[in-house]
């Protein structure tokens, strides 16, 4: 009897300027189980997008189809567009063992947990300092001062949800941050509940 | 503000023949912020064995003592000698963000759950395969066959409990398993209940 795992679903919320999108893709490129997940969006495709690699390209009314099904494990309108996560893949994806990886913010976050309470793993990921994340948010030299104002009041915002995650990595160095949710990963993979066959290996060990 | 940690408990159970003490034995070397429990007998000091570090050698009536102060985390009998965890050892380590390893079977493991829920993280290790556990628990070629009978009956009755424990290690290729439970140790550092200070750290962080 072997034992197999059902994949998980890993999501990394961070204000803007903490590096989630430098550890996500590093992540990506080194664990071969772990897949980004794919949004059906209502907005147009933008040139060099690739449907169903970039998003899922719908139209409004297939998108409130999906809602109404209850086909969406989180949703929700950014401007006048529409965003969601379709269940069928993810489902799909965490039968076949692999694990699913998602950007999406708190408010996303709380939705996916209503819906996957057991596939879920958390990780909130916060800049070292204060003056770290300022620097980070002063992208560009000539930024207005009330434009660096309203990203840090929105990274705040983001950050004032930190308990609600199951883990927090401080991102000081890169490559620590890297090693931290890769060992996040690994650990969760051998939680008891993800593997799936393990009462006949033992009882097969127990044969006499 | 600076964020510090609160050490946890990590028990490691299996059957005899599992590979626990190999595992045991090189997480002490290379993980410097965990320490083995210490436990108290009232068994002889035997040759060599130093008080304080291979045991805490105490008399029945101090051990008697103990249990009845709710001093023990956990305690049993082993033929006619009581072995237990003194309470206020571990507090201290953990308060002092240490790690502590505990090799315990699955009743001590039960009693430490009783107690200490948060700070405990259990893992069972099991043996690879049927065979590969009777060639392990075959240690001598002379050794009759009921005591080989005997002790997989034991080894059988630890294992029936595995679905106790938090996470489950096969323990096929004995440096994959050690990689393993230190991803797990290093990915329980990082829950977010086991970090001390990060309500200040954000306040900190969202400062205007």
């Amino acid at each position: 009897m072997q034992i197999h795992r059902r994949g998980l679903m890993l999501v990394l919320s961070s204000p803007s300027g903490a590096g989630k999108s430098t550890i996500s893709r590093a992540l990506l490129e080194r664990e071969p189980a772990l897949v980004m997940s794919v949004s059906v969006t209502t907005r147009p495709r933008r040139p060099g997008e690739v449907d169903g690699k970039d998003y899922i390209f719908v139209s409004v009314a297939e998108y409130e189809d999906m809602v109404r099904d209850n086909a969406l494990l989180e949703h929700a309108r950014v401007f006048d567009n529409f965003y969601g996560t379709p269940r069928e893949r993810v489902e799909r994806e965490l039968r076949a063992g692999k694990d699913v990886l998602f950007d999406v913010d708190w408010q996303g976050t709380q939705q996916l947990s209503e819906k996957t309470r057991e596939d879920l793993v958390s990780i909130f990921i916060l800049p070292p300092s204060h003056d770290e994340l300022a620097v980070r948010l002063r992208k560009r030299a000539q930024d207005p001062e009330e434009v660096i104002a309203r990203r840090m009041a929105k990274a705040a915002d983001e950050m004032s949800h930190w308990a609600e995650y199951d883990y927090i990595v401080v991102n000081d160095v890169i490559e620590d941050s890297v090693s931290s949710v890769r060992a996040i990963l690994v650990a969760e993979r051998l939680k008891r509940r993800r593997q799936v066959g393990l009462s006949e290996f033992v009882q097969e060990l127990c044969r006499v």
